[in-house]
């Protein structure tokens, strides 16, 4: 089974037809899960979450009620608690509900230290088993995790721009095959290396390290069409 | 003297009034700069950069004559060079301008890998000696940097929520009279400690650390006035 799930942040984040998106993937048997406030979003959309976690304190009453009363599964996480709701999430979906995948939405923009949590809660120890298995999508962004290893980076149409990220120091760092190469880095700090592209003819890339979890980026710009 | 630039992202995230803040700095003397696609920008706001810098491939023939009218300092920067556009912009107003601060506005939204370049370029070592003296504002966050050391963080109204971010390996990180404390901390990798708030009564917390570089994220919810 695969997961896909709505955060609290920014609806002007949203890709485009993100409850057509959410929609069909229930439809296709993929678990529908809310956190915190997105709980309450996916139920705007018309949509019922199979799993809501978080300690839904923004929610008023009769939110909750409602929520309660549309939601089979609902998981109370403790504010001033170790895991963040977004990690609490991840977590549950991949242990209590053994999913094979998670696509995140609504976990980008507005403040920045929830954006920033999101990006980076697949560096907890506990957290790493999972970050090859997830990606994050905004309108402008996907976002994928690598632990260290040799991966293939395969072209995503729509998305002309890639950047590398190692989110943290990284030992003999590769990019091999994309428009701008890099052999043997190493670095103590993170880094982004930014607006790299596929080669014109080729589908993938390969990207290794001996240490250092990596992220790439797919990102686009916003055309007129867009609604900026 | 100080410095106020402005960076091509969008301006959805514009603090409300931008254009008041810019053209106040600028009659208050300070360097307005523009960086790319935002030294445009400004000439929309019908400000005139002091300084402008950029490759400007993405801009019109007609859009850069504007411009090259309207700016007595035009720095070309080569693409697919070493340093990005943002941090020639940094080096420039520090080493050439000799000024005193920077305040950054347009770093943030957008495509992933320019707004985390934004954010972490001050990890490289040249960069380092500049981070304390630069801030990044948008209209729900305003970013800090912190070299190593003891510093005293102060409220800023408008903001409740800080978030305590190690961009890189930490050690002995401390956060003393904040509402979440933390003592003697270490780790091998950047963690974002979200939603911590000032006490009550308390106008600043403590903040050290005896290695590793630290950003303090003051932030806030938008309201409905905020035209989300």
């Amino acid at each position: 089974m695969k997961a896909v799930a709505l955060l609290g942040g920014p609806k002007a984040e949203w890709p485009q037809n993100l409850r057509q998106k959410l929609l069909h993937a229930q439809e296709m048997g993929q678990l529908l899960v809310g956190v915190d406030r997105g709980s309450l979003l996916l139920l705007e959309l018309g949509l019922k979450p199979d799993l809501a976690i978080g300690d839904f304190d923004s929610l008023k009453a009769s939110e909750l009620g409602e929520l309660e009363k549309n939601c089979p599964d609902i998981r109370y996480s403790v504010p001033e608690k170790d895991d963040t709701d977004s990690e609490l999430m991840v977590k549950t979906v991949f242990k209590a509900y053994q999913v094979q995948s998670l696509t995140i939405y609504g976990a980008t923009g507005g403040r920045l230290d929830h954006y920033l949590i999101n990006l980076m809660m697949f560096l907890a120890p506990g957290m790493r088993p999972f970050a090859e298995k997830v990606r994050i999508c905004d309108r402008q962004n996907e976002i994928r995790f690598f632990n260290p290893g040799k991966h293939e980076i395969e072209r995503l149409s729509d998305f002309p721009y890639i950047g590398i990220w190692n989110l943290e120091a990284v030992q003999n760092l590769n990019i091999i095959g994309a428009k701008y190469e890099l052999r043997h880095f190493n670095s103590s700090y993170p880094i982004m290396w930014g607006s790299n592209e596929f080669k014109p003819a080729s589908s993938s890339f390969t990207l290794t390290s001996d240490q250092g979890m990596l992220a790439v980026v797919y990102s686009r710009d916003l055309k007129k069409y867009d609604n900026i």
